[in-house]
């Protein structure tokens, strides 16, 4: 197995696929070797010397069976499984450089959360793009799935979606360990919508929350945002109890919730009354949520669904309305029904 | 308008009631009084004489148009609409006594939260066989609500459901305000079912805070517990608009999320290795949770509805199993599909 990103989740990801071999071997099942590839050969050679991401997580040690390679084309060799922890952003360029290492029969897991911008196609449409017929055999991973809560082995569940129920069974198998518990799905759409998505609805939350605003008026945009995620990842294809799952309310109301969380804390500082460009410039990890909100409202009209906090987060982004005009935007709508009485 | 209870959430809906007053008012609409009931008659004397609720809102001045009144009579005196504030499982003996009191075509509004015990019936089915013939005029309040965010005038949105669009409607008339925005709703079952489930679950949110568990369990379980929630109202009547909804997953985010619930706070303490006992007598208020765990889970299994959420908190409530033991219970069980594939 090769992971090919040595950021926050692809480190987190590897360690996982480690864990889970060793309790495979352990119970006298098959044992797998996985490898982790980075972009910076220093960060490699360190991984290698102290088994440390000094980076993301200075205070763990990565598991002993864990290997480290400095040459992509290395760590693909022979791979079965292929995990694809790189930005949304570089994904189609780096994938279409190391296209023809990929291993012909290799399972493709993605685990970057975003839209391309340009094309506005999610991360496995642009797999099956870079790696021609890889669509039947790619899965995505999402869940909420905080990394710095899973490094420390905090119990955690996740969703593994593939079109093939054989990949996903294959992918949940090997990333099953007694703190990571994966479930499988079939809803490959809707598990993508709901990773991407809710990085906006939690820079929304945080804007409310760099306003002061309290639980009820949180929990209110978490609530019609999953609702606005839900019609745009069921006007794609998606299925409604993914939304309503692990993948979708999960990975929202934990990404909302903590204070780890890059979008929210870009939300948070917007909602101080900073720009796009003063937040980007203070965070040294990117919120991806300020770089898919556009493509994601840009899908969405192409679709014909209407995503009103999605909207309203791009308008801050782009300067046309201030925080404080967009709450009265939101919540001072006119009175209507929730569950409609039936005439 | 007469609203029986003074505790926290009959004085926050009160107030809303009478700001919606003045505010129709002063929009040239018709104005109506607000009369305030509790049964202790020094805190309405003190209600009258200060217009502030010392025990649960020591530093807010009540607005200057609510009436306050210790004869209950006097206050449902003419009253086209009576808000009932009282805790679930004095609600029938209370009403029962005042039944003959109450205007034949008021409105009954119902802000409790919970099953009765021993009957397990939701409270607008207490309220329909205590006034015969109120179950046709009966609407239930719900939503994302926590009492002393809505007191200091945060914004909020909320569900008013009821078997008629019209009850809906004018209820939800003479309950908008600024800051308290709601919704109507035709599902008083939806409504009522995650208005009370959601303590249970958020008593075990609690739990896992206690336990030091981070955002990842605490969403897994959130979303869990949302969907055996909706299992339920579904097997009742319940729709599944409701449970996705603010009355659904909108209150039971902001009650989870929230330090100021008290049901999030008895989890916490449970969590931490107490008893129920040694946490009821640490609590000044109640945690409905606490008392309708148990009716909610017999409901469910007169159903045949699975919620091993709550029946894991009634374990951990009887002493049966340590909030230790939970854990695994409800986070390691086998590998299986959440959005499954057709086969």
């Amino acid at each position: 197995m090769a992971v090919l990103g040595a950021g926050s989740w692809g480190t987190v990801f590897a360690k996982i696929a480690a864990d889970a071999a060793a309790r495979s071997e352990r119970e006298g099942g098959a044992g797998w070797s996985v490898t982790l590839w980075g972009r910076d050969p220093k960060v490699i050679e360190h991984l290698r010397a102290t088994g440390v991401n000094d980076r993301y997580f200075p205070t763990v040690r990565l598991p002993a069976n864990l290997g480290y390679e400095a040459d992509a084309r290395r760590a693909l060799e022979g791979a079965d499984v292929v995990v694809l922890a790189i930005p949304a952003q570089a994904l189609r360029e780096q994938l279409t450089a190391l296209a023809d290492a990929v291993p012909a029969d290799a399972v493709l897991v993605s685990l970057a959360k975003g839209l391309e911008r340009g094309t506005g196609l999610r991360m496995s449409e642009v797999i099956a793009q870079a790696i021609p017929g890889a669509a039947g055999r790619t899965a995505v991973v999402s869940g909420p799935n905080l990394a710095r809560e899973i490094i420390q082995e905090q119990p955690t569940a996740s969703v593994v979606a593939a079109a093939s129920a054989e990949v996903a069974g294959k992918v949940s198998r090997i990333c099953a360990t007694d703190y990571f518990r994966p479930y499988t799905s079939a809803d490959v759409v809707g598990v993508e919508i709901g990773g991407l998505v809710k990085n906006v609805i939690a820079l929304c939350v945080g804007m409310c929350e760099g306003r002061d605003l309290g639980d009820n008026s949180k929990a209110s945009i978490m609530t019609r945002g999953l609702a606005e995620t839900s019609r745009l990842a069921l006007a794609l294809g998606g299925r409604h109890e993914t939304m309503a799952g692990l993948a979708g309310m999960g990975d929202l109301v934990a990404t909302c919730s903590s204070p780890l969380s890059r979008n929210h804390t870009a939300g948070r500082l917007l909602g101080t009354g900073l720009s796009e460009a003063e937040v980007s410039a203070r965070m040294t990890q990117t919120a991806e949520g300020i770089k898919s909100a556009p493509v994601v409202l840009e899908l969405a009209r192409e679709h014909g669904v209407e995503m009103p906090i999605v909207e309203g987060v791009v308008a801050v982004l782009s300067g046309a309305v201030s925080v404080d005009q967009l709450q009265p935007m939101l919540l001072r709508r006119k009175l209507k029904a929730e569950t409609p009485h039936v005439s």
